[in-house]
Parts: C-alpha cells; sequence; structure tokens
C-alpha cells in the first residue's frame, strides 16, 4: 500500500555543476521538491519572487539565504526551517562547497503558474 | 520577510510519556507537523485510517512502520520518506527509546476532517 518512497540523501550519479530539483510529490497546488546544493549560490542582482508561498527546511549542510530589504543575512544550518511568503524577494547567498547541502521545499497555492516564474526572475 | 522560522531539531522543555505533535504551518487543504518520538508506538490493533493522503519523513532516529496487508514491516532511518494514500491503514510499530525520532509529516488533502478522524481510529 506505501508508495513514492525513498531517502532524502541518496542522490542518483555524480553531483554535476548545477543544482538539482528533485520533485518528490505533486498535486494540485502542492509540490514537494528536494534540492541538492553543492556550492551554488543565486547570481548577484538575482531575486527570486515566487507568487506562491513555500516552506523550506535545511536538512543537512549549510548555506545562507537574504531577503530583500534585510540587512542581516539569514544563516541555514540542519533543522533550521523559514516560510516564504508570496513575493517575499530572497536569493540564495552561499551554499557549503565542502558537503553537500540537501533542501526540502515545500511548495503550495498556485504551484503550476509558480514554477515557470519562480526561477526566471531576476531584478 | 520571513517568518515561522526554527529548528526542526530543538523541542522545548523534557521529553514526556507522550509523542510530541508541533503543527508547523496551516494552510486549507495542508498541514505541516514535526512529530516526535521517543520510544512509544501504536497500541496492538491500532491502525491509522486517514482521508487525506500524507507525506512522511524520518529525519533522525529510527522506527519501524506497518502497512495493513503487508507481511513485511517498513525500517524507517533517516531521510526515508513515503507516501500514506488516504485509507492505506497503517500503524507505528516501533521507534527508538535510546534516542528522539524526529518526523516531517505534510497531510493534504481535507486536512481538517482528517485531523480529527486519524488519530481516534482503531480496528
Amino acid at each position: 500500500m506505501k508508495t513514492g518512497s525513498g531517502n532524502l540523501f541518496e542522490v542518483d550519479g555524480p553531483p554535476g555543476p548545477d543544482e538539482r530539483f528533485d520533485p518528490l510529490l505533486e498535486r494540485e497546488g502542492l509540490r514537494i521538491e528536494r534540492i541538492v546544493s553543492t556550492g551554488q549560490a543565486s547570481p548577484a542582482g538575482f531575486w527570486y519572487d515566487s507568487p506562491h508561498e513555500e516552506w523550506i527546511v535545511l536538512l543537512a549542510g549549510a548555506a545562507t539565504l537574504e531577503f530583500e530589504g534585510e540587512t542581516e543575512a539569514h544563516a541555514m544550518r540542519p533543522g533550521d526551517y523559514v516560510r516564504i511568503p508570496a513575493h517575499c524577494r530572497h536569493r540564495v547567498a552561499w551554499t557549503s562547497a565542502s558537503e553537500p547541502t540537501f533542501w526540502l521545499a515545500v511548495h503550495y497555492g498556485d504551484t503550476a503558474a509558480a514554477r515557470a516564474v519562480s526561477r526566471a526572475t531576476t531584478s
């Protein structure tokens, strides 16, 4: 009866140059995604600006988030979670290059429209 | 701009006799919950039988799930996730008593109706 099982920390193949985005579950208005960062950061001047909310948790590794209008960056360590409201502009300022950083992201609301927009928005 | 932040592995106060259920996010049709088990298991003959789907991941500790109709139990180690369809009867057969077990559960669908039902169903 159980389906859709796996392990968040198992990754197929060697790490490439880009972050990995692996959808784990997709439903109307809901998308659960595993993200693996290996030293990447958002380009200078890039801001994620999503029309839907998301809830993210860092499960392994380390990263720093920046939120527009905040002077202080937001260090993320294993277990740290944060809810990011729709249109809250943010960027990934840094991820660890010495170990993979595993994130779990829960996108909810208008996720179909949001998917195309959220990764293509620059300021 | 960031809100609803915290750390999944930080728990207020000493462990009590019961599992802890901490809602982290509640939206229409969506509930993200942190569960901390400290050796508890479902009572004999008890089956969770939820009208909504859920997606759960074990983040620390260890546990064993059972699904009705399956002869083999489902060992859960850190990072293991599983999607449990609506009305897929299951129980927590065992959780580690030597360390806390941290779960993240994403409930989706008719979560309001489901909340009352899912913890009160025995066979």
